[in-house]
């Protein structure tokens, strides 16, 4: 059917105001071939999604009869730089309207379509190292129409996931995993006797994680046919830092070296001596006389994997005879291949950083579209304090894993940066360094987002907790997240942060509750100090209270009253003031407390809860096992108190992504679910 | 005062029978200089310690001598070698009646000699990576005359540790912490204009940890003049593995190299080009014509460290020459010296992983000790057990990060060596792996430390239990480890676990239960299923039972009862069958329940103990925040019973050093401790 064809359906449903329920109606319609079964659309959205198809279909002719990696495979080779120009202009004009990762996506273009075409995936393996760059993979790999939804509640997940492609051949959205994960899988293969590939795609970035050097480092103790393609944009999310990062380029002057051994195949085929079936061995060959003629002992030689690079990786004909060539070899193999993070927009080539995650933007004038007002972020009140204090407090130093804009540490970078520290995705190693800089005498404040900081559990409890360190602990993105989803939710912290003794856990009810808290954690002799906080923006549009001390393990009354005892920690609580004064409405008299501390706990406020009250409703932004909740219940148990004791927070499962309001009201944890636990007190 | 001075004094004490309370005793006997205030010791301990001493003055005329760094460096270098010699011989002594990590002190005698000649510590700082080769830092520094107390309750401590001794500059148990902690600590000296040095001592095996990596990637983006030492015995606790060790390896064939710049050197010198002042200059001119002729690109110079070595770690004299020489050099560098582990005892140098821990052994033959008979160690039924699962499952294979020999997995290893995989000191890559392992078909039974799976926590939430997948992890040395000490216990597994979504966590009540739960785990479908047990030996002699399948999330009651309730989870529930007797004879009847799973709960028992009992008193392993106790009382508060319920477990604090026997009596979980807590229920 042609475009005209269409558009005298869209005219028919239009007129007919046919209203679109579901997949029957598009049978009836006679343009199901456009929509799965179960999807589930209205009127308006199966239009505009139809319009949206066909307007692709228009842009993107090629793109748009791509609907998996098969289609992609039966094009001639001279196709694919019109696939890649394609499949690029579809990521800006996506991300456009609805934002995601931006940046990396368009940097690994043309090696996903590259890879997609030399490779027999879903039967070959890919396995991306993070998610940010896999964008274009999904759209090749039959979630096109459907990547409008990408992010958002129930569409085409953030990272990604084996549940939802068969593509995807394991999850990806914590850093550095891939050579491991795809060391698995290959040996798998291996022992069960199936050829297949197994392809490992890790950015420069990731390459300062240590557990990517773990990985790399067992590549030669195991057999395997691994190809690890390092894809080296010299970016991380933040400026790549290390020495692995200036290893990176050092081997890009090895220019010389890889024409010689072009020469040399050259040569050698022209004699007659090269031919494809002893690609395998020539090019051993050819490592033997790099290592001999130049005594190069590279870093990934050196781990046993035979070096191919570096190679332009926007250059999609040389990535195609460059995979092909090295595609059936045996043992391990690292191919280094050299991108822009942003290619082919400007704006983002030019300021990555920015253009990582920029949220929405203007096609036409390449302007992002940010909406301004409003109360400050909880990471912006973070970076402001800290410069605050360290103009106070020559001790104060900072520490950030590769999120000095993410947490908005690069304020003390500007302000101080001999006192400002990226230490690259490495949690283990910011942490630990953190350890090794109190114990020199400074004060560390260390940024991590809750969910990496699971990277630096044992670095936290061994080399800190257990020397009784003074530290700042500040964890950003604590709890729900939203649209980053499960691999990114902050839920477990303040539950595997508990048991450990001789630190103190703190999180703020409000912006200036932070600044107060970040102030009092840097009081000399205050030891270990948590503070959690979650993302985005607080409460106040006026946070710049003066800077006061808060008594450790002390929490407040926010509201009194007799039938109900709230008990809530962080800014959640802040949020359900509105519920309390609600309950009041429907009678119910809830005596609203703010905890601050987990640890330590405010056994003042709990004695009078206990003693005072039978029914009790705890809140927390973080899993329902283990955090807060916990803690109230044991405190009843060994005080002998018996009230009833309600827990909220996130429940016993892996949350998916969508909006912090709509994945709220999933785990339970809105304003209208927390009025109703309050108001089963009436029924006790 | 001489020998024939000593003796008298102590005829005069075994006469006189003077009781030596303390240190006022041992001054009216005007031996209080061979003790510090505020010892205590009774009248045989000082007696035995005098003897003692004077044994080790006869014997070590020279390290007698030195009770502290600063009487070491009152030598001249001419006596080093003695000292060397007089130290070996201490530590076999020692560890022959005393056991502890023998073969990597002994390989670091010469090395820890020269550090403290060269370096002013403690004002300068040395960074012990795994305190394994720091006996001979603790001899040198003060411990010698305490030295036999090591590992022993109120002794010295098992791993350095600032509580300890300012020698000790970081806490050193958990492998790879080394440069990332010392960099902190340059860095801080740096920051505060403190000029004193920073050395980190890392050992080949710990090379092979992520954190490790993370740490020297890191060296260069910072200003700091830390000197990294590489003690290269290419060895870890079991033979090391993986590209790093093969790389180091390498390194050692530039041999010519080094003796090139070392006539360069002699050269510059004549020519009267090279003084002092210079070296620093020459050095990095030096690396500079490294690089230029031979085009060496070699690992650590990558990461912008110099790089020096390797040398003989066994020629005291030539070790200081060359510490002396890259002292006072800027900037971060990096000394590879080439040592073996158990230098001095043949049998240690012939096998050292055996001499890694060997307990005690006969001095004059160098045979082993080995109290033989009684009930096997878990570690054992678990590497039979493997064996015997693997030979009916060709799917299942075995992943250990370095302990092959520690956890038994050596017989996987010897049985099937192509199903089993060492992958070095990388909790991190050993999950991931599997992980990849698990989504590629097989069935990996990964087996951890249970404190070292702290370095796991983020790849087994993200990379195993967000997928699902079926692998099984066991958990080795959970619970108190005793002599090992604080960074040893495996305390927080069961409270970091249970957050986890999609996990079954158990713990067998004997040998035969972990039999049967390995099998149960092996079956199709079970998921991600950890199984936690305690290091040493069980309680059956006949542990060989047959493999039955247990249904999962189900306990079982071991003792009807009336009065108490009484829920544990693993092997200490057995142990305090004797305790429920106990009880019975003073007239308290107690249920006795073998929870055997914490994840998921059984619903069944808990009802039933909800409904009937109103003092519960509960028993684990592991920390009593978080783990099976919080489980229970969330559980009770959640289905609205009101038991008073009792936990035991390890308390809040970072238990110390000792046989398990009394750590348990300090944490109040012994059999004594136990039963008063089920007695208290007479008073509710």
């Amino acid at each position: 059917m042609n475009l005209i064809g269409y558009c005298r359906i869209i005219a028919k449903i239009l007129q007919s105001q046919i209203v679109c329920h579901g997949y029957e109606s598009a049978v009836f319609c006679d343009i199901s071939f456009l929509f799965k079964e179960n999807d589930i659309f209205s009127h308006d959205n199966s239009c505009k999604r139809l319009f949206f198809i066909m307007e692709n279909k228009e842009k993107y002719p090629l793109l748009s009869t791509i609907d998996s990696p098969d289609d992609l495979r039966a094009l001639p080779e001279s196709k694919l730089p019109q696939v890649c120009k394609e499949l690029r202009g579809f990521i800006i004009d996506s991300l456009a309207n609805n934002p995601g990762h931006f940046a990396s996506s368009l940097g690994s273009v043309e090696l996903t379509v590259a890879l997609h075409y030399v490779f027999s995936t879903p039967n070959d393996k890919l396995v991306w190292d993070v998610g940010h760059q896999a964008y274009g993979h999904k759209i090749l790999t039959g979630r096109r129409d459907r990547f409008h939804t990408n992010r958002k509640l129930g569409g085409v997940k953030p990272f990604p996931s084996p549940d939802e492609s068969e593509y995807d051949s394991f999850v990806a959205g914590h850093a550095s995993n891939s050579i491991s994960a795809a060391l698995g899988l290959s040996v798998a293969a291996n022992l069960e006797g199936r050829s297949e590939h197994v392809v490992a795609v890790i950015g420069d970035g990731s390459m300062s994680g240590g557990l990517a050097y773990e990985g790399l480092n067992n590549l030669s103790s195991t057999s395997n046919n691994l190809l690890v393609i390092l894809n080296d944009n010299n970016m991380s999310i933040d400026k790549s830092v290390g020495g692995m990062s200036q290893l990176l380029i050092s081997m890009h002057s090895s220019r010389f070296y890889n024409k010689f051994r072009y020469m040399v195949a050259k040569c050698l085929k022209k004699v007659g001596l090269l031919n494809e079936k002893r690609a395998n061995a020539v090019i051993r060959f050819n490592n033997g006389l790099k290592a001999m003629l130049f005594r190069q002992n590279n870093f990934f030689e050196g781990m046993s994997a035979r070096y191919f690079g570096p190679i332009n990786g926007h250059d999609i004909n040389e990535l195609v005879r460059m995979l092909k060539s090295i595609k059936d070899m045996t043992g391990p193999r690292m191919l280094h291949i050299h991108t822009t993070k942003g290619k082919g927009w400007e704006p983002a080539e030019k300021d990555a950083t920015v253009w990582h995650q920029p949220g929405i933007f203007d096609v036409e004038t390449g302007e992002r579209i940010v909406a301004d007002g409003g109360s400050p972020r909880f990471q912006d009140v973070f970076g402001e304090t800290l410069v605050e204090l360290a103009k106070e407090n020559s001790r104060i130093v900072g520490v950030t894993p590769a999120m000095p804009t993410g947490c908005s540490m690069n304020k003390l970078m500007e302000a101080f940066p001999k006192r400002f520290f990226d230490v690259g995705i490495a949690e283990g190693h910011a942490v630990t360094f953190s350890a090794g800089l109190a114990k020199g005498g400074a004060l560390p404040f260390c940024n991590i987002y809750s969910s990496f900081m699971q990277r630096a559990y044992d670095n936290f409890i061994h080399d800190v907790a257990l020397q009784r360190l003074d530290m700042v602990l500040c964890l950003d993105r604590a709890g729900i997240v939203g649209e980053d989803g499960p691999t990114h939710h902050g839920a477990f912290d303040l539950a595997y942060l508990r048991p450990i003794p001789n630190i103190t856990i703190s999180s703020p009810y409000d912006e200036c509750e932070l600044r107060c808290l970040m102030y009092t954690a840097s009081r000399p002799g205050m030891g270990t100090f948590v503070i959690r906080y979650p993302r985005g923006k607080g409460s106040l549009i006026d946070w710049r209270c003066p800077l006061e001390i808060v008594e450790v393990g002390k929490g407040r009354k926010i509201t009194d009253g007799k039938d109900v005892a709230f008990l809530t920690i962080g800014p959640l609580g802040k949020v359900m003031e509105s519920v309390v004064a609600r309950a009041a409405e429907k009678g119910v008299s809830v005596a609203h407390y703010d905890m601050r501390f987990l640890k330590p706990l405010d056994a003042g406020i709990l004695h009078e809860v206990g003693r005072n009250f039978k029914y009790v409703v705890t809140l927390e932004d973080g899993s329902v096992k283990g955090g807060l909740g916990s803690a109230v219940i044991e405190f009843m148990a060994e005080n002998g108190y018996m009230p009833k004791v309600e827990t909220i927070g996130i429940p016993d499962m892996f949350v998916e992504h969508g909006t912090p309001a709509e994945l709220y009201g999933i785990c339970g944890m809105d304003e209208d679910s927390v009025l109703r636990k309050i108001l089963k007190y009436k029924e006790q």
